[in-house]
């Protein structure tokens, strides 16, 4: 079973379960964003949480099959376009020089791990309007000399 | 005068003072990715902070005036090239998809808005090496239907 | 159902129910720009537009249903080809810089928002050729220091 | 003169002169968006408007020849990074399909011209957050058989 | 039926019936350029001429609801590579600011229009090499100011 | 002298004798089209005309010997942005694969070559606005097999 | 039959009948570069020879009929990957301008043409590695003045 | 001394000498294509080579110096403009699978290297045109297992 | 059978087998690089090899007929989006330019051949962290004059 | 001082000082790759490793400072055209899935690191034509699920 049927048997079944990437996740011991993550093919999962997750959503051994292959990361938009993730790249685009600034004040040159990495979601309620937080957390890798 | 050159001289004053961004945000009573972004050129301030931000690097008018003007946020490449700003890149490419399906979840359909924006950086110490925490902090703007 | 079958079935009702957008958008209280909109599949219709929309064209649940979805905006061409379209993007090559520092000097430093946001077309009678109205209205986001 | 040097010569003046461009619109009969293009020189000036922007800003007979010359239209980013333009770039990634539906219908098979065309920048004032309003007005032009 | 489609049967017909595209434009009273523009899909035809076509060609009712459509004009190379097409291109690359100079000093700032537009080909024999002549036809459109 | 200068020599004197391309054209016994080219340096020159350009524009031997040069065609633009120039961009998306057809048709396997060419620019005067007539003219090539 | 099938099937052929481009290629009294094209679809046969190559496969009428379509030349990668045609490619860029000085200083301004063209393939045998010998043989097209 | 001024003086004295590439190849016994392309800047020349051709053109010590660098060789066009060098990009784009197919035919899988590589400019007379004969001469170097 | 077919097919009995490249590698005296390259189709085998790879996975002639294959090498992304593979291309974009200077300072002007190539993965156990060790031997190939 | 000034006096220096990178790098304890890569700006020195390379090469405390400096790492070409870097960049496009396959089955999922990274350069002499060796020395980096 190749990544792509995996994650439509998995987003099929969620809706059916009725239940949020928040309350599995919560179920399963895991974060939403890297549940979701495994689910749409960007992570691979470990065998033993492969297994839960398949099982959670009342799906068969081949799905947990699928979940522990080590995806191959494509995306086809250089520049994202929809709306939600266009405003992360323009984050990036107009932010970018200066979280290098100051991310190498603090930490000496190097970079943010993209892999030892994790993230999270929140919800901040507020009268004015609720607001969103994500939190990125990469360690820290030096370059080196040699 | 432009804004290249204004940066030049923030920059060049910041290495004499021998501060941080981070010394100096706390100084001025403002978050250091802030100053740094509008250092940099990238977001204008608010009259009384430019003069705040010039009287505290010891230099004159021209470069508060030239830190309230309205940028035009130009960056070059569509695919960054230095690896610290490339793995931010990489991260809306790895999770863009996941994002939207979390926060959508969260808050329906929508974005988390670039403009009523925040960030900061914070550093968690770690034996094992130490992490970089990014936090942004984004107001949610619904569709809205007519 | 997908997006696209929605569409395809939504379209097709239409044709043979033999009424343009303008009238199914008065029919059902709705501005026909966003009717189409969300009827080609570009925005997602709350539940109660959505079970109108499906009722109107005579179609089941399942259509209301992948109206309900949110959908994930994309377009192929960076630079569409359609000559109608083509003149919009050429209107904000030509005019982008020129709006920028209208907006801007009349609100103060931010943009307006394309969520919060509403589009119509009129039509003005004129002996010398009929003209096109185009309306934008969109909410201005300041830009935030912090 | 180049159309560079004039802009330079006549964003000078206005700054000194203190005005908007919607005070020099209404003192010179001439709409804001349409003065800030010329100025902007991506738009030509006919004679006598030339001379009276020239004047109305204290500059001498080369920046009107300049206003008069006819622009080469360039815009060097296919996708515009600035988030004011963006946004405007994604309205016509959005809804360029679902314009081309309801003018179409409205129409017939043909264009709105950005040639024939006009726009214009309101304000509307409102306390959960000012709007932002934009009028594009264009001649429909029909294709022909032959 | 799609354009596609549309364009499959015309073409499949015309070659059976053994016509050229002058012969068929004479008998219709069409252009032989815009009669083969609309069989494949790149224009629309009025009510009566594509129920003529499609009878000429001996084809029914689908065939001429389908040549009735607004076509939705794509092409997917931004820079064609068929050599025909390609020098083409390569015309408008060399001459292009030559045209506008020439356009410009015999009409005023403005374009030729590619809508209100028509287009004939000729062949002129000549013991050297025939040679191919193309006359673009296209209403001169003046900027206007506002 | 490069082109660049050579050019920028040759449009001074062009405003300072105050003539058009086509009363210099008529003048010199050249076409305005093929004048204006090597003027801007996109063709070149044989000897006598050169000098003849040269001389009438009351310029030394120096722009003679550049407009002997053979140049280096290149344009910066893959897609033009400039409208007037863009629209005939547009005719060649548009109309490619037509033309193709067209001229296949009449002629055999081949291309129409884009330097055995040449091409005039044409004003009709019509009460519901002048026309442009562009005529090209370049020799078919048929393709040989071997 | 359109040209893909055509290949596919005359590929299989070639195959079958264990013949290669060569040994086919002097059965028929065609270059192998000439008739190798022409099977996989880049160039388009007369009646005669399409006949000829057909029957010398064993193929039917179908597929000396799609021989002699004129083709569309197309090409997806402007950049091509394979390491024996991104060589050419190579040999394009590094010794383009090389070629231009030497072709035309021999020949006047002017270009070789790639539609009045043939190309053959040798191997030159040689101890230290057998070396490739590409011939191309175009005619020298000048430019005219008009 | 960089290869930009190298190139500058060298292409300067063979104008004032008056001799073509060819001529000047001849005289120092080398072919006018290398000789070209090195004083191009696109290949560098071994010491010898280089003392000899910078004494040729009567150039000091320097110019030989900046002979014997190793050019970086960059092109800034993927798919160049210039009419010459474009027909040569279209034999690569219309014959590049031509080529691989007969090439690997004759010499199993490999390729022609564009480093141990030659190539020749020669002129064929002919009363219906001359042509350009091009002759590429590369070693084979076959793909190794291990 | 097409190499996309004999990949799914190798790659299928691979894992029923439950060996590793290495492990088949070693079995059959293949490096594991190339073995894997041949069998995901970008290098083609020796008559051989390819025999012995289809009857070590247990798969029958046609495999190895198709591991024969010259094959056409296309990869889709200029710029690779998987973490894995970018970081290659980091390394391609970062240390370019200073293995250019190392490796042309060591054998004069001239190229690593990534022909006559070979590469080896190997494992460094290290308590800090496992290493990944690439080894490139490519046959270097100098320029030649002529 | 900026980085291409350093580079320039670096550069300068050691050709005066009559060095290879190989024989600077063993005199001050560097590899000649990392110290190559420092003074072309790509990667930055600390201190001390800074101050001996600027003394070695006779320079003054400005080029140790701008040594120091964390630089941002910038390439302008996606794809590189100098053969020797394309070379490279070719190897990572014909084997990126390849080297994937392996090092994952090796290690698991995760990439090798570009940032905890070292690299050499040697030469193996070869009577059949001596031979690069390029060896890539990076930590693995297992993805983690949180």
């Amino acid at each position: 079973m190749d990544k792509l049927t995996m994650t439509e048997k998995l987003v099929a079944a969620k809706l059916e379960k009725g239940v949020t990437w928040e309350v599995a996740g919560e179920a399963l011991g895991m974060s939403p964003v890297w549940l979701a993550s495994a689910c749409l093919g960007m992570n691979s999962a470990p065998a033993e949480k492969a297994k839960a997750i398949s099982e959670y959503f009342g799906l068969d051994e081949e799905v947990a099959t699928a979940l522990e292959v080590y995806p191959t990361k494509i995306w086809d938009q250089a520049v994202p376009t929809d709306p939600l993730i266009y405003r992360l790249y323009e984050v990036v685009g107009v932010y970018g020089e200066t979280l290098k600034e100051v991310i190498q004040e603090k930490f000496g040159d190097g970079i943010m791990s993209a892999i030892d990495f994790s993230m999270e979601v929140d919800k901040i309620e507020d009268p004015k309007g609720d607001r969103v937080l994500l939190t990125l957390n990469g360690k820290f890798l030096p370059y080196k000399s040699w």
